[in-house]
């Protein structure tokens, strides 16, 4: 487990602030913690995300080396989110799947890919252990 | 406050296998928690980072847009890790600075540089409300 | 003490959206979690305010009988919102004071008053069994 | 998440102590933290309300700007709530409803009255990320 | 450690309600929780006591057998406590002390009386483990 | 909710500590903290017990008064500990019952009787916030 | 319940370190912290198991008097445990077992054996007081 | 962390209950949870220790393999531990001593042997992410 009071944090490239606003707050529900001119500030599922205005994006993204995301303990905080997705229209990279079937690491995993190309994955894993 | 039984996943390029693990796990301190061939996963101060073994190397890595790290609430962790990374001449991107000064966001950071080059900024804020 | 996972919410009237975005955004800290056209709804130190685009604006507040705001059980907490609204210039309804020196409910306090002359009362008291 | 040790306080208008307390504690089971001439305190689901003896009275409550509440992260405690208003025979202002229904922010809620014209309400998301 | 969520609940004797209400609620801010005609319910510490109408007063308290009380894990509180007792001037059975001084059990505690009779004491340990 | 550091103690008389020691430690599960010539103190479901070498027994004991035991959260604690008190032939000094049936108070309960004629009552409520 | 911040270290003989790791990490789950010449530590289930590299190998283990593991307090946990062992074959030195049945002490149980013959029992009891 | 609610187990030969009794209860201050004919179980800071009577009494004990016991997040605890210890006069295996000093990983630590020769460790690191 980790520190409820800590925070994980990264900075990822962002061609319009509006848009990576439209993407995370409007559709993806995470808060606005703060707006520069060069980049806004997400309270993102409780870590932080800031987005800055760059041109570094990526124009043909591929789900590795990079990507980010949550890995949920809780089964229904996935089935939640996956439906926010559907409902919002929002753009899937990769559609839900399970990956390592009948495997200790057997997980759910879906892709969502935002304004600037960046790449978020959401997980479940049915044996918390493999969360890391 | 985020909750303690969800992980943020961070996925980052890796040149070389051993080399992450020398730097993650023998320096800086983290924890393995599963090899494969094209991979190691990491509990990183609880929350997990992959290396992807990737050719995709960022040759100028550079502080913007790009960096991810800990936000520590406890400034006691925040020079612990500090130290640590002094005792252990890890590679400083860039040296503890003060940003903000006299400013609610008043924060200590400093950057580290992994054998991939991709940068680490670990933070400390005066007012626990601006870690977002 | 309370649900860590339960949150109050309360519903308040505004006369302009983007001031109190302003307030309780950009100066207060508080994260903006939705925008719609009639209202937004903020995180505010962990509980829900909703600033409803409203008309019923009280033009001439008073102390009583309507106020709200949090009361912090570590005073690093509160010192560090009075500096935060020095800092930043908010404007003081009733600047800090003690009440009830010397007494088991001695407390610190200080009034916000939003754009929209709501009020807002921050407090810290000694013996943290007087914070109800 | 809010923080387990902090309090929101809600100041608000009555214009009778007994007629409160008995809505608030015999009914609706907050807890008395103080009385004293002029005013009570109250431990509502672990924040605190304060009643102030005052004749600024809403004659004509009406749902919006200004009302309060608690928004539980658990069915249970919101059907439990629900099920006490009922055998009390409390004086509902707003029947239960569900609101946004088949959209991300459907939820249930309901609307209390108090003697002095106040208006709670209390609420239960299916998507606990949209409480706020 | 115990559980949070589980209450520890003690019936006692009184002869009057409204002395015990003065007692436990005006004088050492515990919150009443409901009354009724023949007992009242507190909420102790987060504990719970309930205080029920009696003839079975004890004329002649003794430290021994029979008291009740709190064992603080945290100093300040109960301190805190102390001084409320002294500026209340509620009426101690016995002042503070300390016992088994130099030793592993060392701690300090004190007594008060309630209207009924009923002795509470309150304790601090200099190590926590000798709570037990 | 409680503070889980804190802890909540009761002295009683008890007649012999032998006996003590069977019905809380051997039957009841309690854990025995520290062993003296005139009494024992126990870790009784988180919070502390002390049974005190006395002569003053109470030899008709009577539900009111006096009596103390748990209020469980969780209705699985409560019946495990019906079922430990069955299996083990403890004495029962009133049968499991239901009380306040169809209200708000609703709630199970059973007393057992240790062998120095103290009662302990343990509950279970449907709706938590009546555990006060 | 035990503090989460407080570790339990034990430390087992080991004739081979990359067995160990084979084991423990590959297999098990468990998380490498560090690797010397002569030891490797691990965050064994949050616990910390150090594995010594020594030449004091039990050639004949048995049940009593040494093993050690983990009692889960979640069923989940445990069946989870056992389904990892079963996927990846690891040696049991005991297959489940309910002990003492129909008792209060009632539990489940299985013993792994790691490549220097020392015993692992897990453990998940229906009546989580048991656990101790 | 570890998660509060599991329990870590370890049995360990004893070659007499009421020694063992004697220097995990009545000097360590350690509970007893239940008492067998052929063992003890004691909740030891949270965890399980089981001591089962046995003759496979190590006569030659050494601190390599084998010891266990728990490593201190908090200071004081470590202190508080080790004044018990001085003060009851328990015997030491090894005096406190610094380790690794002016490394990482620096902490303090002490032995301590039981009356069957098993060896207890008792640590502190400096900076707590060591403790693994």
């Amino acid at each position: 487990m980790r520190d409820m009071q800590n925070v994980f944090h990264l900075a990822i490239p962002c061609k319009d602030l509006d848009e990576a606003y439209h993407f995370y707050v409007t559709q993806l529900g995470c808060k606005l913690a703060r707006r520069y001119n060069d980049r806004i500030t997400l309270d993102f599922f409780g870590d932080q995300i800031v987005c800055h205005l760059s041109t570094q994006i990526d124009e043909t993204p591929k789900m590795y080396p990079r990507h980010f995301g949550i890995t949920f303990r809780d089964k229904r905080e996935f089935d939640n989110l996956l439906s926010l997705a559907r409902q919002r229209e929002m753009r899937f990279f990769q559609e839900p799947m399970t990956r390592f079937e009948r495997k200790v690491e057997e997980h759910r995993a879906f892709f969502l890919i935002d304004p600037s190309n960046n790449l978020l994955e959401f997980k479940y894993y049915l044996d918390e252990r493999m969360m890391y």
